[in-house]
């Protein structure tokens, strides 16, 4: 278990799960969130909390409530976050006593270690902070994430923990972090899969003592780009990280008519099983990129298309350029991380992803017996 | 190489690949289509003939103008179908050369030849032939194909070819046909990639001689669930002959508030990794099926929902039924097909159909490099 949190109260925001059976530490968070204040986290692993019934949502109240008490806070200022085997109720016993000996050993010092406890099977901590100047004042902003995805078969959950020292109004923090999460966890598909639980938190306790920032402001837009690339960085790292991940490709659709036809090319393109074993497999195999293209469902027009591989161009006019381009490309497609770039000649929209590669490794893990 | 060839011109219907990226022959078979008569097929594999511009198109075209020219028919009753790689010119020369040998070759006890013909690395012919009773004549329809996802890297292509010695107009053969396909091969869902390729046909040469079909008869309807059964019977063949394939699972989604809300779900638990892991691994983990259904997008009642795996139930009301149940599930897991029926207690809609488990082999052979 890990347990974050603020010496003061400050606001908050969160981006959650689309999934309509969202856990009910989710469903807690979302209804805490409804109030736009935060001072602490408190998160599990090992059980989801998730399609637990009335029980569920009981358990994860009471954790928040057990956790407020101990720490002498507002309860609803208290999220929670589970991680860990979907249907099997909290073993709220021993949660119950953990939290005592959580708060005394909270320290200043203690990021790291929080970040480490987060993890399931992920092989290192996940980390980051940045600085910038708002309002006349230093600012930091750090944060923690667990895997998401080829992770462990029950615990492909996504967690993010961010914080930071600057006075942010909560519908602020909001709109900054709905707009980072788009742009980084959003950006990064491993198996395509949505967990329970994913949950991305941030909050904001106004410690550096910053002058409000204001919407339309160069001070705002400035913390939300460093926000975003707090977001990115931690996606990167859970991509670098993931079990059986032997190459990460970004991939980017361009000249595309809309961001929703770009980003609907992309998804497709990235959730390929035949995309993903020809990256593991090394495979110059072009024409798996169209084929997901095609079934993506948006139009296009075929004599437009231009396929990119980091320099190498392999398509144009929708035509492959021949053998000595798809050896360059088996060069390229050697390196652990390329650039996939997908030119649609019909507009000037685009998205960008980063995918992975599917190994045995994956197989081997997700298959794995869950004892 | 392949020939199918009818003494008798007759109709002809099809149903074609979804992708927008459609391979030549695809868009040829289209065009003679509109005018609704066939007499002969000629596939090639190694060679997709898609990406390839118009070259493609000129090729196609030229191979079923040579084919017409040998077997004396005209163009428009020839259909071609191609399977291979993607993005490379069709070898012309050879397959001119080739076509003259494939006339002389063929028989009326042929069929079971060119049924082996159109395979890649599909490890058995699949193959099939019913008979029934239209207008008072014995009416006989017989099919084969070649397998889809998990057969070969590039060769992930389906391919159907269907013949009938029925009397039946061609807008009523295309009614049958795709009503048939719906509840067949679009019910098997191996990798989720759609080819470029993939097509299912049926010739009608009315050697039968029964009295002409209605559309509203019971001799339609009984030709019509002839056909279904048929092609049911070859996109079951190919799930049990893809390579790589283990389980065969099927999915059942009932008290839907609508077919396409039951289609969504099972579409999207068939897809999804950490299920098909799971079924590879023989795991009991039906949160990663619940994780699947609520990321679908379909509205819920999570405290509706039930799972049953045969006859085990193991979710009840959303939550699950305890490890004992999850034990038995173990042990149904361990055959090698099992059905799954995910209750959502909404409506009275439902949807079926039949996915297979993700295993190493499937990497290995789809990471493989082509050459």
């Amino acid at each position: 278990m890990t347990l974050l949190y603020s010496t003061v109260e400050g606001t908050a925001a969160g981006v959650f799960t689309t999934n309509r059976l969202a856990a009910a530490p989710v469903e807690l968070d979302r209804q805490h969130l409804h109030h736009g204040r935060g001072q602490a986290v408190i998160v599990n692993s090992g059980n989801a909390n998730a399609c637990t019934g009335r029980q569920g949502m009981k358990d994860a109240k009471d954790m928040a409530a057990v956790a407020a008490k101990e720490l002498g806070i507002r309860p609803v200022t208290v999220y929670v976050g589970s991680t860990g085997v979907i249907g099997n109720p909290l073993p709220m016993q021993s949660i119950r006593q953990a939290i005592p000996s959580l708060v005394a050993r909270l320290r200043r010092t203690g990021g790291h270690e929080a970040a480490q406890a987060i993890l399931t099977t992920d092989t290192r901590a996940k980390e980051v902070a940045a600085r910038t100047t708002v309002g006349g004042r230093r600012v930091t902003i750090g944060g923690m994430a667990k895997g998401a995805g080829m992770v462990h078969p029950n615990m492909a959950t996504l967690l993010a923990y961010l914080t930071t020292d600057a006075a942010i109004p909560s519908h602020l923090l909001q709109r900054a972090l709905t707009a980072a999460v788009e742009e980084s966890f959003n950006r990064v598909s491993i198996d395509g899969d949505t967990s329970t639980n994913d949950t991305v938190l941030c909050l904001a306790n106004g410690m550096s003592e910053n002058a409000s920032l204001q919407l339309r402001s160069r001070d705002f837009a400035r913390f939300s780009g460093v926000l975003m690339d707090t977001c990115r960085e931690l996606a990167l790292q859970i991509c670098q990280d993931g079990e059986g991940v032997s190459k990460i490709v970004q991939l980017v659709i361009q000249s595309a008519r809309t961001t929703a036809d770009a980003g609907k090319a992309a998804r497709t393109i990235a959730t390929s099983l035949l995309v993903k074993t020809a990256w593991f497999g090394e495979d110059a195999n072009w024409g798996r990129i169209m084929a997901a293209l095609g079934r993506s469902g948006i139009p296009l027009k075929p004599d437009r298309i231009g396929v990119t591989v980091d320099d190498i161009p392999l398509v144009r006019h929708g035509v492959g350029l021949g053998m000595q381009a798809e050896r360059q490309m088996s060069r390229v497609l050697r390196r652990r991380t390329f650039t996939v770039t997908v030119d649609l000649g019909l507009g000037s929209a685009s998205y960008r992803l980063w995918m992975t590669d599917l190994s045995y490794d994956y197989v081997k893990i997700n298959a794995s017996y869950r004892s």
